[in-house]
């Protein structure tokens, strides 16, 4: 039987979030990644400019091997969604590895998934883990147990290649990464926020207070 | 009027080459970035787990500020097809800017844009822009006047926000990498044939002579 992954799509989900680790996933091999939705069908993305389609209901995936929820500002209204949370806590007592990326781990928060849980999330909301009884931790990837949480965004495809030396081994994730060329090099090194220029952050911090 | 930015879609291409480029060039301000089809409506990737919307016809953006071709083994079927390719040729007339993500470059090659030009590709198809005249360059990101080709896969996030700090400025580029924590930490330097092990590029040559 192949492991199978369902990765949760949500209106105004963040894209980057969740195409990252299904690109690292969908390539090891004897796996299945699914992306689901409450509703099958096409779900619109945080600029509104793509959309990703969920090929099957949360309950077509009772049970998946594995969970992923992206981050994004739709995530607010999931967190206090009752059919998701459920189908999440349901799904969680069953998974292997149950894993977020960016503001998807607020979602397993709201679920009770991260409680006296180490997690990360994106740096402009780490904090609110706390108010979830989770122990906020600034790293890129964070393993507690069998939940992953990733930081923000693109953390995602770092966590997706340790995930896939999990499901295969370490020279398949080696190959994955290669395969995709992912040898980094940013234009500049201001991918934190301990590394970027005060008045980057500073503006972000400004922006972040209007979502 | 806003800037204009055209992401082709088509069968089988890779997701992360056109949404890693995408979730940077959406957030930069006053630009558009549509994602465009033969026939709008669902695209399925190359891994067929995945579908992403073209919201837009070729006819509908007939003459984009930019364009993005993304790879992916579909890649073959588009660089014989003349509709594509015509859109290609009348588009790049008028752009500013003329990119590729990966195998993307080999239908700008195939459209007869790359001739002559300094141009990057996938690294295990880079050689092969030589047979359209191209000068093929192994380097992440390629600038050579208008053209941008970017190497395999992940490479498109980082021409992206090279691409956003000439569409805005370098402040706003350094904020959107900030607000995707783009600050990788792959879990090995593995990600080029020239870092990973000799078994796992030898393993990548012998699946690729498959495809």
């Amino acid at each position: 039987m192949p492991t199978e992954l369902a990765i949760l799509l949500y209106d105004r989900f963040t894209a980057l979030d969740a195409i990252g680790p299904y690109e690292v996933l969908s390539r090891v091999p004897d796996t299945n990644v699914t992306f689901v939705a409450k509703t099958p069908g096409t779900v619109r993305t945080d600029t509104t400019r793509a959309g990703v389609v969920a090929d099957r209901a949360l309950d077509d995936l009772p049970a998946p091997d594995g969970v992923l929820v992206p981050g994004g500002p739709g995530q607010e209204a999931v967190m206090e969604d009752p059919e998701v949370l459920d189908w999440l806590r349901s799904a969680h007592e069953h998974t292997r590895w149950t894993t977020s990326v960016c503001t998807g781990s607020l979602v397993l928060a709201a679920a009770g998934l991260v409680e006296g849980r180490r997690a990360t999330c994106h740096w402009l909301a780490l904090e609110r883990l706390s108010d979830f009884g989770a122990k906020p931790v600034a790293e890129r990837v964070v393993v507690d147990g069998k939940l992953r949480t990733a930081a923000g965004v693109s953390a995602g495809i770092d966590m997706g290649l340790t995930l896939a030396a999990e499901l295969a081994d370490e020279p398949t994730a080696q190959a994955i990464q290669l395969g995709l060329e992912y040898d980094p090099q940013p234009p500049w090194d201001v991918g934190a926020p301990s590394k970027a220029p005060a008045a980057v952050v500073e503006f972000l911090r400004k922006a972040s207070r209007h979502l």
